[in-house]
């Protein structure tokens, strides 16, 4: 079989809340990727196969997803995009379309990864934010959540975050960048900047940092948990609606895209 | 049959993207309605029948909608919110209830209300608005857009802006208030407050005033449109998702509450 004439990239953005994940399911349940390999398949007059940069969970949003796809369909990756959409449905967008380099790879060639997670305090339940954010009912102390996030920047053994029964894969990640950002009327933002994230990293740390904005556990106790490397010590994973993968970071070289 | 003891009057929330409307309508077809009277009658321990102040079309969105019905239940108002949310979709909440005046009813009672309606340039399709805002894909001329909404305060007959078709009814109201604000990142909200509104009438004004602001009717057209009192010259209505029942005015006494 002829290796397929071009590797093409695709930026998406989605809403998770309607999809059981990005990975691909066996119908009738429905994932993003079969949604969009559908939509490509298309476009592109052949089947095509997505590889993802990040297999977000079911619930789970994303801003910039990266997918690569090998095809020989000649539309021009300028008028991909809006050919894509157009067959999607409203809550899966192509943002960006171009010729990767043969060899690039939207998972394998990741150096970095960003993910948001929202959290929303509020008095009653509000409709229009609940799979979008994280409602907690009462009021967070922002400045121990702070202490406790600071505590994880750098590079560390992030056993006590990681999923448990997860993948048997080294448990050390760097975080170079944790941000959480008060966003007016109780919505709070963290930001979280990474070389790796392991499986339910984010909303691990999430949970357990929300126990120290309730006073559930102090920022002392944090730290211990922390160091402890134990995952049955951090608080259970948190609602997959607050999480975004922001953003992936790659070589310049690697995506060919400059 | 005996008349029931109590008039609970409610405020509500919600997204209406996964409704047909307010209005109760007849099994498989979901209203905001039916899902919050099989609610209540949970709670009451009976039937209820309500009346609302607005009848919101399919996708339209509330975050002040106000309902009352009669009941012999005798769940106190204070518990009811929390007794109802536990029993309603996520995408429809109660946010306040209190015992009415006999004679309240939240339809008739009402002497004004409240709409937003929100709009926002992009240049691709954004997945998490899509369903909350009438994405426009040029920029906007948010001057020209406020010059045609100042022409429609006052006391006016809105026949240009009324639904085509719609009951045969005074199409004189009065806007005391409208204001087009700039939220960032490209969103809009406007907001009319006004004793009343014809069926259509904000999303009949709307896409009219976009039209002003992507330049393909003048301000000074915008005018002759208003003045001919002929819905046949204003642009077609605008789309539902970007319109919000913001709030409904009650005379203090009429409901009750103070």
């Amino acid at each position: 079989m002829k290796a397929r004439a071009r590797n093409i990239a695709l930026k998406v953005a989605y809403a998770g809340t309607n999809y059981h994940g990005f990975q691909r399911q066996t119908p009738p349940v429905v994932a993003v990727q079969n949604v969009l390999e559908r939509a490509l398949a298309k476009v592109c007059a052949e089947e095509v196969e997505l590889a993802a940069a990040g297999r977000t969970d079911a619930g789970v949003h994303a801003y910039g997803q990266v997918v690569n796809f090998f095809t020989d369909g000649r539309i021009p990756v300028k008028r991909l995009p809006r050919a894509v959409n157009g067959l999607l449905p409203p809550d899966i967008v192509v943002t960006e379309a171009w010729e990767a380099a043969r060899d690039f790879s939207a998972r394998h060639s990741a150096t970095g990864k960003a993910y948001v997670y929202r959290l929303e305090q509020c008095t009653v339940p509000d409709p229009f934010t609940r799979n979008y954010a994280w409602q907690i009912f009462q009021p967070l102390d922002v400045e121990a959540m702070r202490a406790a996030l600071a505590m994880l920047v750098g590079t560390h053994d992030y056993s006590s975050f990681r999923a448990a029964g997860g993948a048997p894969m080294s448990p050390v990640r760097t975080l170079d960048e944790i941000r959480l950002t008060e966003e007016g009327a109780g919505r709070l933002s963290c930001y979280l900047h990474g070389n790796g994230f392991l499986y339910h990293m984010v909303r691990n740390i999430m949970s357990t940092v929300v126990s120290v904005g309730l006073g559930r556990i102090s920022v002392e106790r944090f730290g211990e948990i922390f160091a402890v490397r134990d995952r049955r010590f951090a608080s259970p994973t948190a609602p997959a609606c607050g999480l975004y993968l922001v953003s992936v970071d790659y070589e310049e070289e690697a995506d060919g895209k400059s």
